[in-house]
């Protein structure tokens, strides 16, 4: 559908909440490569910061043998890598857990796809200079504010492990898109980590810390952690890689269809390897029927739009699902892991129709 | 909140379709008494219409003395009314109800306020002269197209009884919010039907027919009818006024709070007289405390929002419903009446909360 045409309706971006802003990709309505500005999805734990100057130098510090400030026109003229790719939110789809869980209750759509450049943060940590001490590298974002469960005042503030800090595929972006990224989306400076869950990317990025311990900030080591048990902490483990996943885009779920031919649509992605099928199933998972893909092959982060002809003649309600495989031979599980805080959802999509 | 200022988030209006162009107001986000143009909701059966210059007539025909066509500035000068009033959908809240029912998954949204000005259309039937045999008023909207379930291409229309027909707040509106009516909502011209559901009030209005008989077009006697069995239509009857109803708008279901005192905010609103009462239950409906109203009480048609002061000190889950009573003294019931297409939903309010 042409959603550029001036007279089409438009979708728009759903509101969650509005402070801390949060609002939903209309992942339904759209079948774009990108995501545009107006359309991606916003996920914030505070108001937004005010942002000064201070905000287009970054400092890299810690266990390294020279403490570097980058400034943001620096940063700029670095080798640059490019990199399109799918964003999602750990909580994308937490509505659906039964138990329900509590958080932002998030649909299908705290998903957007965008071409990132920057420059890998390796080069700023080899300018730098590891120390042989070095585990993990900290990124605290200029946003802050309080929390519910703790006293005091927290900027967001994460860690990755020296091996995924030191991937070629991590950045320092600015731009998204052939922009300077937008100021929802954290400009002048995001740590952008392809293949993780969106609270990897720390937005508006005030300072890269090298440390030679386990951080353990709250939005580390509380938030962002699978809990398997509603009442204990144990089997607790921390969210990391974007798990398998697919949605039926059209048609919409308790949708009333004529008889003829239809085609579903659908998007599926995953933060290891590429999608190598998706599958329908008309008759609630006993047989399966695979889909067409039109992924670019080419990426390896970037999601993967599908369709699927259906020729229906016989009036009646159908149940219709989806699943996808990645190239490790994962395939997306009749039921997600639930944990307390609902994180990762993937479960088999299911839709219901009738036709009439 | 202040969502007047720029560089504050905006809610948006939420996406169900496109085609036909169907958007839910962000009811949860607002507090205005009148409901801003764009966030208004939007419910339509087809694409939109393509008007002409016929557009700025409407004759008044069928089982009148004479024929009339009113021009919209004839319209314009006759005497007035303008009726500030709650428009809802007869499938807002569908998506609660259990077990599902196909059409589009309203959630709260489908409903605005405004205040509309037209012409009582007794005036027109007064002046075109009704005769005896006069039973039913039929009006007809220029949007049109096919439908899933039978053959053909129908314009919407629907009827009213003659006794709602010549209400005297009955009125052909050329005016929303003081300004012509916004095309998306019926310009030039919009049968309004205050305490009705809004399938009642015929946008972009063709004609006017006086009947005979009673009307069985598939929009008044296929659709907007309570079914409330399954797999038979028996005890179908059709759908008219706006059930008494209240929502919780903050805090949102499921989200985390902080300890303190938080103040929990709703509307609530009636096609049946005045909302009197609005009473919230922390302990799953054993006991109720009421709320305070901020009712306008000048007003019949309108909505009433509520509010209450929450104070809580223990962290654990909470369990908050609400309900509305109206002038006749009905409450909202704890389980909404099932029926196949999922209208009129009304159950009592439930929202669950985290306190850390």
């Amino acid at each position: 559908m042409n959603t550029d045409n001036p007279n089409f309706p438009k979708p728009n971006l759903k509101t969650l909440s509005l402070i801390p802003e949060n609002q939903e990709t209309p992942i339904h309505f759209l079948r774009t490569w990108i995501t545009l500005e107006k359309y991606f999805y916003r996920r914030n734990h505070f108001s937004y910061p005010r942002l000064t100057s201070q905000a287009f130098s970054l400092p890299v510090a810690g266990e390294v043998d020279r403490n570097l400030i980058f400034s943001y026109d620096y940063l700029r003229s670095m080798n640059s890598r490019a990199i399109t790719m799918t964003l999602e939110c750990s909580g994308n789809r937490r509505s659906y857990f039964d138990p329900k869980t509590y958080g932002e209750q998030w649909e299908d759509g705290a998903i957007s796809q965008g071409v990132w450049r920057g420059v890998p943060l390796k080069d700023l940590l080899v300018a730098a200079g590891l120390k042989n001490s070095a585990k993990e590298v900290v990124f605290v974002g200029y946003d802050y504010g309080k929390r519910e469960d703790m006293e005091g005042t927290f900027n967001y503030a994460r860690s990755l492990p020296l091996d995924k800090a030191t991937d070629s595929d991590t950045i320092v972006a600015y731009e998204l898109n052939g922009k300077p990224i937008p100021f929802e989306q954290g400009f002048p400076l995001r740590l952008v980590v392809p293949g993780w869950y969106g609270m990897a990317s720390v937005k508006w990025l005030k300072q890269v810390t090298v440390i030679n311990h386990d951080f353990k900030g709250p939005y580390q080591d509380v938030d962002y952690v699978y809990y398997p048990h509603k009442d204990s902490d144990e089997g607790k483990r921390p969210v990391t890689t974007i798990k398998t996943d697919s949605i039926i885009q059209q048609p919409l779920n308790y949708s009333i269809l004529d008889t003829g031919t239809h085609k579903i649509q659908g998007v599926a992605w995953t933060g290891t390897g590429t999608i190598t099928e998706v599958e329908l199933s008309f008759n609630k998972g006993h047989s399966w029927l695979r889909a067409e893909l039109e992924q670019d092959f080419r990426n390896t982060y970037s999601w993967t739009f599908w369709s699927y002809k259906w020729d229906v003649q016989d009036s009646g309600e159908y149940n219709i699902m989806c699943r996808a495989r990645d190239s490790t031979g994962y395939v997306q599980p009749a039921e997600a892991e639930w944990n307390r805080k609902g994180y990762g959802y993937n479960a088999i999509y299911t839709i219901n129709v009738k036709v009439e």
